[in-house]
């Protein structure tokens, strides 16, 4: 079966969210007179990512856009960082929330996707909402010709109706799907549907400590170093 | 408020459906041997879009997919041009039903969505699927950032439904969504829900006796020649 679209997860995948998370930490700080730790507060408002999925993933609450997850996590980090958050302006809030919608792709994503774009569909399946994608995508200057939003199907990946929802809003079988993620957990859920895998190791994702995801942990269809590789690969 | 996306009807506004149409009817009927009128078979299979999403609308039928409507409406176009659907396979029918998504963009098209994509969300507000929209964007090469198809909403223009449903995906206030269409039914329901409304004549999409549709019929916030000049009258 040939492979009719490209699948990407972005954050880490396609963007480096600890570099733009960390910057408009460092902005907002300054701007506060803080003393704010950027890495460090990117890191610990990206912990409370999954666990906040996984209330919606397990049935316990109801689904909420991401955006609203970032930003009670935000007040909860805030605080864990000697912040008040009722110290700070809701306009704040929101605009330090948005840094999610603000981030850089890493150096090889542009024209790795433009250079993918050219023979498939190329698209974003991610636990973002649709406006926070499509704002990115302006952000990093992705060329995406669809994003699937978590909004959409009203799922968290891994659940696997995330997964089954794109191949129908595309109206493709699950084995005409290629999922590429630099997160071997995303893989393995996206295999379990029928989609083919590529996995892209973002050793620096989490920073020079990272720990994890730093190698493929299945026989994926495809290990590509970047994403300029996974499109030389997938080249007839 | 500033306009924050632009919205656009896709078939008659952005894409020539009769030619495209046409072009694959002809093919069709040379590879069979049959005498068909093209452009005559082209405008009945239109003529039956708006009766068969009305029955969406009204309630008295569920939302069905558009691909899957000009599918029953090729078939009844096909008998009354004197082509029993029976004798026509699965194959050719699923494949000319695909003409929809092989559409040539007007030649302003281009040009003119990719302007106004350097300072606003471009994207397409459509009775069309999402998959026929994508594979219509990679077809005539259009610049969406956001691709907005009937299947996301479930409910077809003029549906109010249809245009809240958007503003709502994009996080964004109806004021800040500007709706360009060469219809002016669809811009009255666009105002109807808070849009602001752009005209732009597409006099030939019905042919050379086209008699609607050509002028404004109501003081629309913009009138333009074609997207170029719209991207010219939003230029800051």
């Amino acid at each position: 079966m040939v492979t009719q679209a490209v699948l990407f997860d972005t954050f880490g995948t396609v963007v480096d969210w600890r570099s733009g998370v960390s910057r408009d930490v460092q902005t907002f700080a300054s701007r506060r007179g803080l003393t704010l730790d950027p890495d460090q507060f990117a890191l610990d408002w990206r912990a409370r990512y999954q666990p906040a999925m996984e209330q919606v993933r397990s049935g316990s609450r109801a689904f909420e856009p991401l955006d609203r997850l970032h930003l009670e996590n935000l007040r909860a980090v805030l605080e864990a960082h000697q912040v008040p958050a009722g110290s700070v302006s809701e306009a704040d809030l929101a605009w330090l929330n948005g840094c999610w919608h603000r981030l850089e792709a890493w150096p090889d994503s542009v024209v790795g996707l433009t250079a993918l774009r050219e023979r498939t569909i190329v698209g974003a399946l991610s636990n973002a909402g649709v406006s926070m994608l499509v704002r990115m995508a302006k952000f990093a200057g992705l060329p995406w010709d669809v994003v699937v939003g978590s909004d959409l199907s009203r799922a968290y990946k891994p659940d696997p109706r995330a997964y089954r929802f794109a191949a129908v809003l595309l109206d493709l079988e699950p084995s005409e799907v290629l999922m590429c993620a630099a997160h071997n957990s995303d893989l393995v859920a996206a295999r379990e549907v029928g989609f083919r895998t590529a996995f892209v190791p973002r050793s620096l994702e989490y920073g020079p400590g990272q720990d994890r995801d730093l190698a493929p942990e299945a026989d994926w269809d495809f290990v590509a170093r970047d994403l300029v590789d996974l499109a030389s690969q997938l080249a007839p």
